[in-house]
């Protein structure tokens, strides 16, 4: 495991028992978060740490599926659960000075039907 | 660019030229493609190759946005466009033996509004 893969470990860690200081002690001051999917930005290290502790309300879970740490950067697959359902999370992770991260991108990918063309070329499992 | 990044990279530039050699090339022989959000899987070079050539038709162009590369695993992020339209895709590759993708696992996810309890807490951009 890298530093950047440990890094990302720990912030994940650090959401799943709700340990808001080990968490802000992972990011830049002026760590950016963004959401593409709903166009939502959280702009530093405070209005980041409220956004995730107040933003998403309900007895959670989180499992990391998986981590790739790269030079001063990293992905994670995590599985997001509440109240018996759950959901893949995908996390790019950049990492500026002192390796604290810089930038947090999120994708919530939901479940979707395949064009019919396809059909015949995958499985579905 | 670590030897994994180079290899995903080439990946997508295989995808985007239609170059199927070059793609089938960086290929194991038992990869195995998934799509989580379907439920779609595909297994072998040969189905994946065939799957990734004629699944999609149309004139789309791929950019690759980020590469991520770690220790016998990626991930990517690039934008897909087709006729005027854009979205993120979101790739994440483990490798075996030869340096070979082994393991392929796609996301395309899509915009949706985000839950009213924590308008106040980000911007839309």
């Amino acid at each position: 495991m890298t530093d950047t893969g440990d890094a990302v470990t720990s912030y994940w860690a650090a959401v799943e028992t709700r340990d808001w200081d080990t968490f802000g002690a992972l990011l830049a001051e002026d760590v950016v978060y963004e959401v593409p999917q709903t166009r939502e930005r959280v702009r530093g290290r405070a209005a980041f740490t409220t956004f995730t502790a107040d933003g998403f309300p309900g007895d959670w879970h989180i499992t990391v599926q998986r981590v790739i740490g790269g030079e001063q950067a990293a992905a994670t697959e995590i599985e997001f659960a509440d109240a018996g359902v759950s959901q893949p999370g995908l996390t790019f992770f950049e990492f500026g000075p002192y390796g604290l991260i810089s930038r947090i991108t999120d994708y919530w990918p939901e479940p979707y039907e395949p064009p019919a063309g396809r059909a015949g070329l995958a499985e579905r499992y």
